[in-house]
């Protein structure tokens, strides 16, 4: 089967459709319209077999992670999601795999109502690149490098289930809470981009990131560009109660929450003056947040704390996923 | 090392800047402007090794075509390129590698005038996902499914060469002619994406599509994308004089110009009404092209002719790449 049938057999139905989509799956690009007084996002993402799904993940759980970790970093940008772009690696044309995988894509792109709009079927070893646009308006900024000395740093959601799902489909972690540990191992393979959250965040935050890469490491992410410095309150972090109350110790509650990445919640920093505005906006959608700690002016330093005093994670050198 | 210093080290200073990208490498997404009056089109393609180049390519050669393909679906839209995406596979930081594949995409960003803006460096097998972006007038679309019965088809430049520059590297035909040799090679490893003559077509042409899977599947992908048939005058196919003087009779000749891919001209059909115009507009730009047959009511159907006779070729069975 050629590469034009294997894309108008399994998805080009399978997308939701956009009215500023001129011309979608069957060409040699896509033409597509971008509002007037809109500027483009665009983010690529590749997940490889082996490096950031398990060999055994299934087709449905690939699809939602490559699309969750690309509008994760559109979100993180302030932008509304529109369109996406999907070239997918396979060894063999494994017609159960496509069509649970296109199955599921179709169905996100309804929840999040974006369309595909484009693609490659390449023969390889299993890997998926999602190339991920959307919008923001041209006076909005959401970027990693406007945080400023003073500015508080806050985080949605909880931090470290989805390390602790992942150890636990590794066999490194025991939970013997069922409930917990499907929780969970579904925040490890389902995460949820925070795309309202940081359409919310573009006009009142300073600077904006995803949690991928693990906490520690993704805060420096936002100091480094910015030129400030780091307070963390270890003790005010966002445990979920399935992560706290199923592992050994506060410290390894810790270690999930400041290490381990794929979180995919955003972290970001709030000026003084807009602090009341974004808990409000926040709590206004329903959306959970917790301040965590302050920018400071001594440039690239960590300053971790627990009860306010000074505190050393044991697993703080590895700070986080490493590429290679 | 991991993937931020990646591409900060080998990439962001690698590429052309241009002034409407707001946000460039560095950030979860880059943001950019498209200009009033313009559409956006975006194609995404993947280069896997040993399936879309061999496992002894440069660094510089697979940088070359992973960028050619990609701007050569944008010039089949009739797009005028801005920006790239990167996605890089690899199975380990080999920095001679990388140093020249990134001083590779730079001179390329450079002659394009296209902006690398972001990417993402992930381990694992080596391929190559690159996401191209570029401007077509709101007014103006060149697609695959406007050709009318009557329409003249025409293709720019020759046909076969990169096929057989393959064929030269897999030991499959052997050329003694150097500069011949030298020549073909340099076609398959260094493909030019007809740019100009995409833009000069867009209000022209009625439909266009680029060479990359070889001939005769790609004026098929035209015809049945406009419900159309096609007469091919196979007597008149461009064939360099570098090919034809060095295969050894007209049929090979023809094999490589009909089902060998990768030559990355374009295809297109044009209104009787226009066709002087096509010829007048591309002379004036110096592109080389050919006028090889014209589109028929015969929906679907592949008429061959050689010195206007019905002609089988040997080898029209396959009908070029297959991608599984």
């Amino acid at each position: 089967m050629n590469e034009f049938n294997l894309i108008q057999k399994y998805f080009a139905d399978a997308s939701f459709v956009r009215k500023d989509v001129v011309i979608g799956i069957g060409d040699d690009a896509a033409i597509t319209h971008v509002p007037p007084n809109q500027n483009l996002a665009t983010t690529t993402d590749t997940l490889v077999k082996g490096v950031h799904f398990l060999d055994n993940t299934s087709a449905e759980d690939v699809a939602h992670k490559a699309i969750a970790v690309n509008l994760s970093d559109l979100a993180a940008m302030g932008a509304e999601p529109s369109w996406i772009s999907l070239s997918l690696s396979m060894p063999s044309v494994d017609d159960a795999w496509l069509s649970a995988f296109s199955d599921k894509v179709g169905e996100l792109t309804q929840y999040f109502s974006v369309q595909l709009i484009g693609g490659d079927t390449v023969k390889g070893p299993l890997s998926i690149t999602i190339t991920a646009q959307g919008f923001v308006p041209q006076d909005s900024v959401l970027s990693r490098d406007g945080a400023k000395n003073g500015d508080w740093i806050f985080v949605t959601g909880t931090l470290g289930d989805a390390g602790a799902g992942l150890d636990i489909l590794l066999k490194k972690l025991s939970i013997t809470d069922v409930k917990a540990r499907d929780y969970l191992v579904k925040r490890h393979q389902n995460p949820t981009p925070r795309v309202l959250a940081g359409t919310i965040l573009r006009r009142l935050a300073s600077a904006c990131i995803d949690v991928s890469d693990g906490l520690l490491q993704d805060i420096m992410h936002i100091a480094n560009a910015s030129g400030t410095g780091v307070i963390l309150h270890l003790d005010k972090l966002p445990i979920s109660k399935e992560l706290g109350n199923n592992v050994s110790d506060l410290n390894q509650a810790l270690e999930y929450a400041t290490v381990s990445g794929d979180d995919y919640e955003l972290l970001f920093s709030v000026p003084e003056e807009q602090k009341s505005s974004v808990q409000t906006a926040l709590d206004s959608y329903s959306i959970p947040y917790t301040c965590i700690g302050q920018m400071t002016g001594a440039t690239g330093k960590l300053d971790l704390r627990l009860n306010d005093k000074p505190f050393t994670l044991e697993a703080s050198a590895s700070l986080g996923f490493a590429h290679f």
